[in-house]
C-alpha cells in the first residue's frame, strides 16, 4: 500500500463528521437546506465572519458553486477576470462559459492575479463590442498552493473598487490558506475584503460541501432560486448544514487545515534536507518538488502522487498533497525519501 | 414529536449505508467517480439491467441529473415533451430551460403522458419556426404517485420510435414504482424500453445519489464531460459508488422500496376503513387523501405531511409520503387516525 | 399571377423608403447604429411617444428583438408569461428558452392574455422550486389579428404592478393595431402603459427593422451590449435609422397601416356579403374566413394565402393578410370572390 | 468633408445592388429565405465553389453568423480555438460564450493561427476536466488585414484532421482576401479545405448579408432551425438572396474587392514614397501606418480613419480601410498626404 499524497479528497470525512452524521441519521428534518442544522451552520458562519448581514448557502461542490455564483452575479455580456491558472479558466470544462459568460485572463505571478494585470484587462475592455469585466475571481489558496496575504488582497480590493468589479474568492482550499504560516488573513478579514467567497469543505474534512458567504447585500437576492435553477439544491441539505456546524462549532475546520499544513511542512523539511528544488514555493498543503524522471519512478513505487509538469531541462515537477487525514508517519516517510534524493 | 410523512428525504441514509460509509471512510481512492466502488457499482447495475453495453454514471441529485441529460442529448432547437405535472416542467425552477431547451406539455391522465398526447405534440411541431420535439420525459413513479405498467411503457416506446424521440425516465422514485403491486415492470424491462433512465437513491435509502443508466450507445459519448461542464461531478464520487453498491449487491434497494410501499398500504387501508376519498389512487409510496380543512388541522397536530391542493368544494387534498425509514407503528397510527375520520 | 395575401412581408419596402435609401446610398456614416439617421430616428420616436427619457434601439427582426429583450430584462430563474398563441411560445423555435428562460402560458381569450390568467400564473409560482414570473409578453395586434383596447391594456398594467411584472409589447404589427377602428390606443398611451415595446417595421413598409422603445429607465442599462452579445447589432445600422426616420417624419407609418386595414375591411365586406363565417373576428390586417376544402382549393387558384386550421366539422380556416402594398383592385377581387361563395 | 477611410461598411450598397433591389421591390415572394432569389443565389454559390452538396444559408451579419455556426457545430463542453486577435475572441461581446462555448487562444503570427499553436492547445486539453477543442476558427482576411495563403490553409487543415477539429473560416472580408495579390486561394480551394466558411457581403458591396457555406455534410443538419432559434432568420430573406445573386452572377463580388485592394495599394504606395513604417504589412483592404501623434492629428483634419494602437515609443498606429466605394481621387489624396510625411 502506497502512502497517499495524490490529493486532498481521497478519503471520506473526518471521523468527527462521520460520528455526527451517524448520530443524527434518523432524525427527521425538512429538506433543501431549510432544516435547523443548515440554519444554525449559516448563523455560526455569519458570526465567525463578523457579518450578521451575510447570506450563507451550502452547496455540494466547487465547480457548481462557482458556476452558480457567476450566473447569479453577472448580466449576459459581463465577464469574469482571473489568473491564467484560475480553476474556472482551466479545469471546469467550460462551466462558466456554459452559463454564458466569458472568462478573461489577467497577468499573474505565482498563480496570483496582479492588480496591474486586472487594471489592464479593464482598461482594454471599454466599448460595447467587447465583454464588460464584472467579477474578479481569485482562489485562496491558489491552484498552485500559493496564498494571498492581506496586503495583496487589499490591493485587489482597491482595483475592484476602481473598476466596478465584484471580488469573488474561491475557497476550495481556504482552510489551508488561512492556516498557512505565510497568511495574515482571518475569516473576518476575508469577509471585510471580498464581496463573496466560499469556504471549502470537500477538501478539508467533509464528505462534500462548500459554504457560499455572500457578504455584499446587493448580490444576495434570490440566490436560492439560482441554486435550484442550476441543479445545486440538495434534497438532504441538512448533511451540509451538519458538517459545517460540526467543523465550525469548535473551530476544528482550522485545526484540520493546520494539521494538513504541518504535514506539508514535514515534507518541505525533507526536501530542504535533500536539497530538492521547489517548482513553486508554497506554505499550504500542496508541495511541488522538481525531480528527475528516475526519481519520480522510484518514488511512485512507495507513494501515490501526481505528475505535475514536464520541465524544459528534462526534469519534472510532481505534486504531493496533504490533508486532515495524512498521518505523521506517512509524511515522515516521504520527507525521508525526499531527503535522501 | 409528530410522526413524519412529509416526504421521503427527511432522514439521512439507511443504517446499512451509513455503516459501509463509516467502514470505508479512511480508505484512499482516486476521485471523480473513477474509484473502484463506483466502477463496481456501475458494473453491478449493468448486470442487474442485463445491459453490458450501458453507460452508468452516478450523480448527486435529480434536477442536476435531468438537466445534464437534456443538455447532453439535445441540440439547441430541440425540446423535451412531458406531462403538465412533469417535474422538469414545474418544480425545477427552469433548470431545463436554463440549458436552452423548451419543455413542451403533452396531454396526460393520472400524471402519465398519453401516447396520443405525445403524438399530437409531434404532429403540431413540423417546421423550422417551432422547436423540434426530441426527448420524451416521463417519471416512474410519477410526481403524483402513479405508476406506468409495461403496456403503457411499450405504447410510449412505440410513439418514440414513430416520432424519433428519445425515451427518458426520471426514476427519482423508481424503487417505489418497481416495487408497486400494480407494476409489472422490472429493471431489465426498463432497460429494454428506455433509451436512458436514472435510478433514484436520494429518496430510497441513500444520503444522495442518482444512477444514470444510458442504455442507447448513441447517447453515451462524452457524458462525463457534460457532468463536469454542468457542475455535477463530485470530487468524492466514491460515496455514490459505495452507496449504490451497498443498495444493489443484495437487492436491498427493492426491499427498502417494498417497505415504503407496505407502509403506504397500511395508510391506504386506514383510509378505506374510514371511507376517505382518494384525490389520486396510487400504489406507490405517496398517498393523497381528500379531507376537510378541519380534519387537516387536526391531523397536523400529530403528523407531519404536506398540503397538496385546494379543491373546488372547499375540501383539500394532503400528501403522506412513506420511506424505508417509516415505522410500522407510525403508519398504523396514521391509518387509525384516517380510519376514524 | 395570383393576387398576394399570403403575408405582410412578401415585398420589399415602401417606394418612399427605397427612394430614401437610394438617395443616401453613397453617404458615409459611422456604423452600428450610432450614425445621424439612427440618432434622429430615435429622437423622433421619443417625441412621438412623448417620452424624452425612453431609450430607442433599432433591431433587424422580431425574434431577435424579443430574445434580446427577454435576455436583458430577466435574471436566469425568471420567466416570461404569455397567451398560448404568443409568438415567443410557439413560433420562434425556442429562441427565448435558448436565452435560458421559461415561457409560461396564461389563460387567454381571442389571443389576448387575460388579467385573471396572468394573476393565476403568478399565484401558482410562489417558491424557489419554480420559475419566477417576471415579464408579461403580449402582442399588439395579436398573432390572430385581434387588438387590445386601452381598458384591456390598463387592466394588464394593473396586474403587472400587483405582481411585479414588466409589461412588454411585441409590436411586429403595431401599425395595423393602432390604426384599427377598434383600437383607442395611441403611441403615447402605449408608452405610458408599457415598460417596453417595439414598433414593427418589417411588416409595415420597411425592408426590415424593429424599433425597441424602452420606456422604463431601470431596464435601459447596457442594452447595446446585449444587442451585440446576441448578434443583433448591424454594421450598417443607418439603414434602420433612415427607414424609421422616413416612416415617422410625416407619420407615413400609420398611413401605410391604415391602408392595410382598409384593404382588409374590403375583404371583410366581401365575406359579410357572402355570409362567410369568421374563424376569428378582427379589425386589423389579418382576415380569417371559415370555408370548405373545395372553396379553399378554388380560391387558391387565384389568390396566394395560408391554410390556417382544420376545423372539427371538416371545414378549414384560411388566412388573408394585407399590407401597404396590397392594391385596392386585388382586395376587391378577393372580396368579390368571397362574396360569391 | 473628410475623405472616408474609417471602415468598409460606411456606405449603403453598390449601386448595382440598389438598382436590383429597386427593380424587384414590388415582386411578391415567400419569406424566410425560401424565395426564388435565395434559392438561385445558393445554387450559384454552390457552383462557384464547385460543391453541389454544400448547404448555403444567407444571414444578416457576421457576429450572428459566427454564433449560429458555433452553436450548431458544437456540443456544450466543446470549444473554439482561434488567434488572440480573432474576432470571436475580442470583438463580439462574448457572443460565442453566450452560446455556452469557451474560446481558446492558440499562438499566432501576424494575426494568423499557427499550426503548432493549434496543436499545442489540443495537446493540453486532454481530459474531462477541461473543454474539448472542436472548431478551429480563422478569419480570411484576418482582423489585421493579413491573408492566409494556400500552403498555410493546408497546414491548418492537416492539424484539423489530426486533432478532430472542424475548420471554420470567417469571411467577413473574404472578397478582399481572395482578391489580394498575395493570395493564391480560390473560392473552390476554400471549399476544398474548410468544413464551413462564410462569404461576407456587408463589407463588400451589400447592405448586409453573409453567405454561410457548409461544405461538410455532417454539419448541415437542421441549420435553418438553428438560424431561427438564434433570431437570425429574416422575414424578407429575399433581400440577401438577391444581393448575393447580383454580386456573383457576373463575379462583381471579386471585382469590387479588387477595386478596394487597388485603392489600398495606392495608399501603400504613398506610404512607401513617404518612408512610412507599416505596423502590419498587408495586401488586403486594410492599411496600418505607424505615425506620430502630431501626424495623426493633422491627417484627421482631412481624412476619417481609426486610431488603432499606442506604441511603446510614443508613436501610434492608425487604420485606413478601403472598399468598393473608395474613389481613386480620395485614395490618391491620402497617398499624397502619407507620401509627404
Amino acid at each position: 500500500m502506497r502512502a497517499f499524497f495524490q490529493n486532498d479528497y481521497g478519503e471520506g470525512a473526518h471521523p468527527l463528521i462521520m460520528q455526527r452524521l451517524v448520530e443524527t441519521n434518523l432524525e427527521h428534518t425538512c429538506g433543501y437546506g431549510l432544516d435547523p442544522y443548515s440554519l444554525r451552520a449559516a448563523e455560526l458562519i455569519r458570526q465567525k465572519c463578523g457579518r450578521p448581514e451575510a447570506a450563507v448557502h451550502m452547496l455540494a461542490g466547487g465547480t457548481s458553486a462557482n458556476a452558480i455564483a457567476m450566473a447569479a452575479f453577472m448580466r449576459p455580456y459581463e465577464a469574469a477576470v482571473c489568473a491564467a491558472s484560475g480553476h474556472i479558466n482551466v479545469h471546469e470544462t467550460g462551466a462558466i462559459e456554459a452559463t454564458g459568460h466569458k472568462v478573461l485572463v489577467a497577468a499573474s505571478k505565482d498563480g496570483k492575479a496582479l492588480p496591474e494585470g486586472v487594471r489592464a484587462v479593464c482598461r482594454e475592455h471599454t466599448d460595447e463590442h467587447m465583454v464588460h469585466p464584472r467579477v474578479l475571481y481569485i482562489s485562496q489558496s491558489t491552484e498552485i498552493g500559493t496564498v494571498y496575504n492581506k496586503a495583496e488582497l487589499l490591493a485587489l480590493r482597491e482595483v475592484c473598487d476602481e473598476c466596478g468589479l465584484i471580488l469573488y474568492i474561491d475557497g476550495a482550499r481556504l482552510g489551508s490558506a488561512l492556516a498557512s504560516s505565510e497568511c495574515d488573513v482571518t475569516l473576518r478579514d476575508l469577509a471585510d475584503i471580498a464581496d463573496c467567497f466560499y469556504i471549502g469543505g470537500t477538501k478539508n474534512g467533509m464528505l462534500f460541501g462548500e459554504a457560499m458567504v455572500i457578504v455584499n447585500p446587493s448580490l444576495q437576492k434570490d440566490f436560492r432560486f439560482m441554486i435550484k435553477n442550476r441543479g445545486g439544491m440538495m434534497a438532504k441539505g441538512r448533511l451540509c448544514g451538519l458538517m459545517f456546524l460540526t467543523a465550525f462549532e469548535h473551530d476544528d475546520y482550522f485545526a484540520w487545515a493546520r494539521h494538513a499544513n504541518a504535514m506539508a511542512d514535514i515534507i518541505r523539511g525533507g526536501m530542504e534536507r535533500g536539497g530538492v528544488e521547489f517548482f513553486q514555493r508554497t506554505t499550504s498543503n500542496q508541495v511541488f518538488p522538481v525531480i528527475t524522471r528516475e526519481q519520480e519512478a522510484a518514488l511512485a513505487e512507495r507513494f501515490a502522487f501526481e505528475h505535475w509538469a514536464d520541465l524544459p531541462d528534462g526534469r519534472v515537477s510532481v505534486r504531493f498533497v496533504t490533508s486532515w487525514a495524512t498521518t505523521e508517519a506517512d509524511a515522515q516517510l516521504l520527507a525521508d525519501a525526499l531527503g535522501a534524493l
